[in-house]
């Protein structure tokens, strides 16, 4: 009977994924041809969706059907025992929280995130803060009801990073933290434009939307995004959405900044080839699907930097570059600058225009604040102070507006607390990685010096997007290498890739 | 307690409406912008939720409600009686289906079209004969459950045009017949190439795909297309879809046909205009809603042929066609030889590419074979043999392949009997509705010499679009001219426009 139930629950719960994945359409439609007016009927219609497939999923018969197959679960696939384990620990999720919490933190989330744009606009964070107060009691409050058992902070981090805690963050993030500050300093030393002739402002150059709609569809055709089953549109924010057969990323293109939607289109493409090459045979169930935020971050991130800001890679591509965009050629700019102003380390305020290396403090930063604010360490009234502090501390740079230091991202206003460590996860998780597949495929930069992608895609195809969420993402890690998740691969990847770069 | 009542079933019933308004959205990106393979995704999708909306919709307690708010009509207003009235009807219509008549019904006419697509290329009619019967078995049970006291085809009819019955039809049809018979002898004598020197061949000219959309571009503007709340795209066969504030067309650019695409746009806008224009205090109730396929066809009609081929707004566009198409230069067409051509009648075998005035004869055909086979005057055995007499005698044409004749159109393969007839209905409210807006507006003639639309476009608005459902068509013809719809004014306005143009 219990194949029965499976049976039974599996539909149930693939229907749902699929009316998921209609509603991530509507959301790309929204952010891509909708016409501007249709805002307020598309909010009605995805919160309306949303909420009936909030009802179809926390029916109690749900639970008796996934009870039922855990009972018996020596009927069941390995597979299906773990899709069984995946959907009980959602629901479990959706059930616990009562409904009124859940419209109050809807409604203190859309309320926050309203008051923070205008607060940014006008760099006063005391504008926000009685409402964020407000937005972290009411996490707190559901942090408990998920479990209450475990530290909050703990529970906020597995809805986006399952099975990983604060404490294993502190660990990888520890070291890394050394590690980049000291080759900050190292790279600093060096990039100073006057000594090295580098300058990041040589890549603005004038350019049109068809020079860059074309450096996209290049790149679009070097990773091997099949145009029968996914798409390049253009947005005010680069993303990926959809599923399996269709799945479609966008970008931005701006003005004298041909290599800014270079990488941006990059990034998404990583993110997409995930999408694109989960097991067929368990699409629409948890096992077809991707496992992790961290694990997602670590492709985009392993096609943009380590692939596609590598100096082998971008020397078979800069000639293409000139040849599409004519500005750089005015600019002569040797390849060697290119290399060097691709990757150029330099502190800064802003997290999403921050390089490979120093990115990770911006997310060091974020994350300490976060774990100290819920272990009560600190409290909203210090956000901008510590964030000050920290700012100056790791990456050397005064702030002097909100705007450009607690006020900057949308996340914690938003709601989304434990989110932000899952992008240098996804940098460790990337080193990790790249070590294994060096060891597999040593020649692995001829390749891709000469635009061949394929060999390095289908390793990352069978070893990371056909596990699906076989795996909890450490898990996954430990496949993949042998070895637990840790940052010293990373950390040694970027020692030796700027070492070569800037000599030291 | 009925208000009450009435609010509780309106939110449902609003909910669901916006629900099926997601799935038209779905359904748009599936023929514009979804990569081909997602196809069979999209598929699952839509039909996942579209079982959900239709479970949410006969749920008991909605017709308890319904039944509560009928009881105390007293305590309602106008608007809120009809629309009760409204979904009343669609409730009962959903609900006296046995959901395996439904499951039956719906297989079927996925097989026997998929079948007639074959079939077509084939051209075979006994291909899909056996299966075309069994749906048509299907469809008269449907009927009978609908409404056991009524025959089946003034069911049917009623789903597309409510309240309208095949006698009415004949009625309005007979005259049409004899009409359109009359006035297409006269130009088929006037018509003669040789002696008018008009060719509708002539409007074949080289152009760009760019052209034509900088044509179209031109249309939505004079037609007053707001762009914040639609858009133009192209798809292989023209539709229109969205409602409210989102409301989208396309249209097709084929190689040399500038006017193809010209006037599908006008047809599509007409269409457009009309949902964009609903009475913004009742969006989202029926009364706020379009009120049947014949309406909706009128107002692609009006501003397809009634105003966009009047020879006066020919006129007005002919010298910016020529800028935008300079091919036409080329030919050196003068605007007499433009106008005919545009307003060429000649009688032909397929539907979708007849004039103005033959279009009705392919409609009044249709309508009377189904008439006639719902009546069991004759058989599926009988259709091709019976569709070829009706094409000789009414259009002169001899059918020698099923897929030029009874194999033609999709919709019956579909399961869609009744709709045919909406589609010369609304030629006729249209001529009804020209009638009464010509006493109102004695100078419109003028107002489009001069590329003027805006006071034709707010006498839509006022007389058709405000209105919604607060009327069944045939209440709003009569409200708007004074008289139940009768042909006699489109047959008067066709007479009179060709008269004019071929000097009889």
């Amino acid at each position: 009977m219990s194949k029965q139930d499976y049976n039974t629950i599996a539909k149930r719960m693939m229907d749902i994924k699929y009316m998921s994945n209609a509603v991530s359409i509507l959301h790309w439609d929204s952010k891509t041809y909708m016409p501007p007016k249709g805002i307020s009927q598309r909010g009605a219609q995805i919160s309306i969706l949303s909420r009936n497939i909030h009802e179809l999923f926390v029916k109690p018969e749900n639970g008796r059907l996934l009870d039922s197959c855990i009972k018996k679960s020596d009927e069941l696939s390995e597979v299906e025992n773990r899709n069984v384990e995946l959907w009980k620990r959602d629901y479990d999720k959706a059930t616990k929280l009562p409904s009124d919490l859940v419209q109050k933190l809807s409604n203190q989330q859309v309320l926050t995130e309203n008051l923070w744009e205008e607060a940014k606009e006008r760099s006063e964070y005391g504008l926000v803060k009685p409402e964020i107060k407000k937005l972290i009691e009411l996490t707190k409050e559901k942090a408990d009801r998920l479990n209450p058992e475990q530290n909050q902070y703990d529970t906020l981090i597995d809805i986006y990073e399952p099975k990983v805690t604060a404490e294993q963050i502190t660990k990888y993030f520890t070291p890394l933290k050394e590690a980049v500050i000291k080759l900050v300093k190292k790279c600093e030393g060096q990039c100073d434009r006057d000594i090295m002739g580098i300058d990041p402002d040589m890549l603005s150059v004038e350019c049109t939307q068809q020079q860059q709609q074309k450096l996209a569809n290049f790149l679009m055709e070097f990773i091997g995004l099949n145009p029968e089953k996914s798409r390049l549109d253009t947005s005010e924010h680069p993303f990926t959405t959809g599923y399996a057969n269709d799945v479609r990323i966008t970008t931005h293109y701006l003005e004298n900044d041909p290599m800014g939607s270079f990488y941006s289109v990059l990034h998404e493409a990583g993110h997409a080839i995930y999408e694109l090459n989960l097991p067929q045979e368990h699409l629409w169930t948890p096992v077809g699907d991707t496992v992790s935020l961290g694990i997602h971050e670590s492709q985009s991130r392993f096609i943009e930097n380590i692939v596609g800001k590598n100096p082998t890679f971008i020397e078979y591509y800069y000639p293409k570059v000139l040849d599409m965009i004519p500005g750089f050629r005015k600019k002569s700019v040797s390849i060697e600058q290119f290399v060097r102003a691709i990757n150029f380390v330099r502190p800064s305020k802003i997290r999403i225009y921050s390089d490979e290396v120093t990115y990770n403090l911006h997310i060091i930063l974020r994350f300490e604040i976060e774990r100290d604010l819920f272990a009560g360490k600190i409290t909203v009234d210090d956000l901008p102070q510590v964030w000050n502090e920290k700012m100056d501390e790791y990456l050397f740079q005064e702030i002097e507006e909100d705007r450009e230091g607690v006020l900057q991202d949308t996340h914690w206003y938003g709601g989304a607390f434990g989110y932000f460590p899952t992008y240098s996860l996804g940098n460790i998780y990337g080193g990790q990685m790249l070590h294994a597949m060096q060891e597999q495929i040593p020649s692995w930069k001829q390749m891709i010096a000469r635009g061949d992608f394929q060999i390095i895609r289908n390793w990352l195809i069978e070893n990371v997007h056909q596990k699906g969420s076989l795996y909890d993402p450490s898990d996954l890690i430990e496949n993949i290498s042998g070895e637990r998740p840790k940052p010293q691969y990373f950390i040694d990847y970027m020692n030796h890739k700027y070492d070569k770069i800037y000599g030291f």
